[in-house]
């Protein structure tokens, strides 16, 4: 009753976020059983050794008070605005590694001085001019997933009055229909599996499972453009939604919607990637589907005398050339053996074989009837995998999957063959935190074909010395694509440290990965990869980005900003933060 | 000899356009080799009727002085301009209907005040440079095939100096391959063929085939956005491009060459549509592919008890369903049977099946062995046309076509088997404003399947009912698919009028195709349609596009374009021209 008692603390019982920790990924009834089975994952001796999250109250006594007044707000706004202590620090920070470590630690950063949760687009349209008029710094909020500062205030010496987390979570409803064009109307607020529940109903999927699905909401998706877990065709938010309404300080504005228009620059990719900086995303038309009904897959094996190294680049080479095919399997997934030994759980003899492996996940989908479609690229596929030496170990053909037995599979294995880690990986990454000598974390990028090899060697080469050198202790790096593009890949890094010499403090750990991470981010810089593929810029990436954008660009967010955001109070240090500051009103 | 003087009398025999005519659509010897077969096509009796198009000289005579003397600029910038009467004729109107039939009687508008040939971007800048230093209005010039006044200059009275043509004509070359990564490197200058000459000899293509292929250029594609032949998948122009170089007044950015990425709002798409409003694109990563050598074809045809209307409407549900499959057939398109009839210019009985009718052809396409996969693609579609009404009139299963045949057939049937009409089309609507009693034009749409019916039948109706009023004739209009997406079609409608019952001058001709326009936009505007879908923005799609964007587009455009173009002197009156007001500096 006791331990039960101390996860009750890490959360609150009202809102919105009822049962979400205010520190870890997501709820903390999951945390906690997942931590059940988590030591033995990473070989260590006893759940003796797992830091103690700090309780809400404890880590409450070290909030700075907040500078915004509640009781200096009209009573009309106020009454959708809260300060409580779980609500700043929940809002206050994202879910990257980093993160959580410094709040198992009981470091804070900046705190939002207040949450705010409008309930319709006059509400958000009343905060943003009570804002821009006090200068207060505006953070919209999605699910608060980031994992690169996304969601973090301003700090307190920024220049401007205060801070406010917009959290869009009472906007969440799905509005409108249209089932002829297969498109549906929703407030941003609304969460993944919410949406898919309501779409289900109909026969309908958004088809868009990026990795955060369950603590995610339609408004972060497209306000970070990202990316879901299909590895081929339209699985990027931006291809996915139709249209979009924003709520900015200088107005409100929507795009026309309309499945394609030759007329003028794109408007809706303006907002896809915003990250908040231009205005309040609050309405979206979204592109849906029929559920598919039809599946095929295989798994093809990589092996290339041993060395894992050269195996996954034997697959890459074969994953090139099937992305050049014009087909668009639903999976097309190239897994560094070690990677899939270690997130599956297996034993012998399969860990034997695939510990010096690449192993290639191919799923296609469809509609009723189309198993001989479905059955005719997989075949295709199939013979272009073994011609560059795979070796085919499964293959199941076409089978139609009954309403019922999708309705009731998706939820728990939503990712398919993948496996059902994918979409508790959020979970693990926060429960490894807690164990002092493990440090995991994840990284992205995407880069031409041509480019990739030296790329992948310049990253595992980065990796490998950083590792050893912050850690002292020799860590583990594997690449799987998550996704592929017929001008090239998606690679998508996970670093594994276990047995960490001493027991770092949140410092040092922190400091370790911001190492290795610098080290690596200036290998995939340097031989032509993007800063982020699907993780967005936040805080986080924001150098790399400024170095990576057009030499115009920098100025063009500035200008598009003032063209929303006279007060340039949103999201104000976000994408373009030199130019922007905020002038007394 | 002298009916052939006189089409030479049309041209210049010097420069990148020898052999174009002045005010018509492509060269003078096509033209005159079709106006043969023309009046056949439209049962005029007589060769006698057409229109004389004035000689270079003649019109030379009616053009205004050049503002800008060239000889007020710096000797190696002069050097790559030129005010000859042909240069400045051919670059100031493009080639919609109304610009033929105003050309083709001597009436011209604002008149280029001379021509710009660079051939580097360092020729670029230092053009812009002295623009911007005198306040010269810029238009950037691809091949000039614009329907929408989109290479216009400005008006003597603008508030502009002068105002000159920026011809990339000279930048066409095609710079690096990485054929690894299935790209290459190309400037903007290079037209639709010479740049597919090039890829042919190492076996791809982009695979980018509009209308305009012959007569247009890399760069002028990208500026208007421009779509391409093929009915489904990656077709757009936005959609083959993997990076841009761009050459603005405030200096020249780049777009990082990556297949993905989640860093921002998409810059590339910033530049796509931007109409020559923020700068001169000068060089492209193309993404290009492996040539097709695998196809299937078939054609479906349906009935609606006589009514041509109706049966069109049977086919859009059928192409609608099709859409949503997740399939991406290079070829959907289903065509109005009163279309098929005249373009394919079919004898009995085929003309009396198809008067009624909505024809729809289906094709595949893919790489070599990929035959099973494309029968099987084929024969699910096909099934579900019959499903829906469709009779399937013919079948050609998947057959490899070798290189041979394929290098060969390119050029005469780019189209496959919509026809060799397609890429001819420019030059059918020149050739028909030769012939006073003669009014063809087309324009396009896109809207959600949900809006199309009514739009579709308020189209019908405000056409018919304008072609009627204006023309003292009831005229034609006919609609074929020309892309579809799963939310919605791309109609494009074709206006023909025969037999116009005075001898209309060119003003009254002008005059009632505006007026039928206007019409025709009204309704596609109130039923929810886009101003365009692949011919652009430009001057004649204006008010509409003002309406159709959302309400903080029109300040951001200005906002981006004063950080790319502090003088305004880039294509001003296009896009967002209320606001910029260009200064003295």
């Amino acid at each position: 009753m006791e331990a039960e008692d101390s996860w009750q603390e890490q959360t609150t019982t009202t809102g919105p976020h009822a049962g979400k920790s205010w520190w870890a990924w997501g709820r903390v009834a999951e945390l906690r059983d997942l931590l059940q089975e988590l030591p033995g994952t990473f070989g260590l001796s006893s759940e003796l050794e797992q830091l103690r999250p700090p309780a809400v109250r404890e880590v409450g006594q070290l909030l700075p008070k907040p500078r915004i007044e509640l009781g200096s707000l009209p009573a009309d706004v106020r009454s959708y605005c809260t300060d409580s202590d779980f609500e700043r620090l929940f809002h206050s920070r994202g879910r990257d590694v980093t993160d959580v470590i410094a709040s198992l630690h009981s470091k804070l950063g900046p705190i939002h001085d207040f949450v705010a949760y409008p309930s319709s687009e006059a509400e958000v349209a009343a905060m943003l001019h009570i804002c821009s008029q006090r200068r207060i710094a505006v953070v919209p909020f999605g699910g608060g997933s980031s994992v690169v500062g996304g969601v973090e205030p301003v700090s307190a010496d920024d220049g401007f009055a205060g801070c406010v987390a917009l959290d869009l979570a009472m906007m969440n409803q799905v509005l409108e229909f249209d089932e002829t064009s297969q498109c549906v109307r929703v407030q941003a607020g609304i969460y993944g599996p919410a949406l898919e529940d309501i779409l289900r109903q109909r026969g309908l999927t958004l088809r868009y499972f990026p990795q955060s699905f369950e603590f995610s909401t339609v408004g972060g998706w497209i306000a970070t453009k990202g990316g879901g877990h299909f590895a081929t065709g339209p699985t990027h938010i931006d291809d996915l939604v139709q249209s979009v309404r924003v709520v900015s300080p200088n107005g409100t504005t929507e795009t026309r919607r309309v499945p394609a228009s030759g007329a003028g620059p794109s408007e809706l990719r303006l907002y896809a990637g915003s990250e908040g900086t231009l205005g309040v995303i609050t309405e979206a038309w979204l592109k849906v589907r029929a559920r598919p009904q039809t599946r095929a897959s295989a798994t093809v094996v990589f092996q290339a005398e041993g060395d894992a190294d050269a195996a996954f680049e034997l697959g890459a080479h074969c994953v090139r050339d099937m992305s050049q095919t014009g087909l668009q399997p639903a999976n097309l997934r190239l897994v560094a053996g070690p990677e899939v030994v270690r997130s599956a759980g297996l034993a012998e003899p399969e860990r034997k074989l695939l510990a010096t492996a690449a192993v290639l996940l191919i799923g296609f989908e469809g509609q009723p009837g189309a198993a001989s479609v479905i059955n005719s690229q997989l075949s295709y596929l199939l013979a272009m995998a073994q011609q560059r030496g795979g070796l085919v170990v499964s293959q199941k053909l076409a089978e139609e999957v009954s309403q019922k037995q999708e309705s009731t599979g998706e939820r728990s294995g939503i990712a398919g063959s993948w496996g059902k880690g994918f979409m508790r990986g959020g979970y693990h990454m926060s429960a490894a935190c807690l164990f002092p000598s493990v440090l995991v974390n994840t990284l992205e990028t995407a880069c031409t074909w041509a480019s990739f090899p030296a790329l992948h060697r310049a990253v595992l080469h980065a990796a490998r010395t950083a590792m050893k050198r912050e850690c002292g202790v020799q860590g583990e790096v594997t690449c799987r694509f998550t996704h592929v593009y017929p001008d090239g890949p998606a690679p998508y890094y996970t670093f594994v440290v276990l047995g960490l010499a001493t027991t770092p403090g949140a410092d040092s750990r922190v400091k370790m990965w911001q190492n290795i991470k610098r080290d690596v981010m200036q290998a995939i810089m340097e031989h032509g990869g993007t800063s982020t593929h699907h993780h967005a810029v936040g805080k986080l990436h924001l150098p790399q980005y400024r170095a990576e954008r057009g030499a115009l660009f920098g100025p063009t967010l500035s200008a598009m900003k003032a063209a929303h955001d006279s007060a340039g109070i949103m999201n104000p240090r976000l994408l373009e933060p030199s130019i922007r500051v905020p002038s007394k009103m």
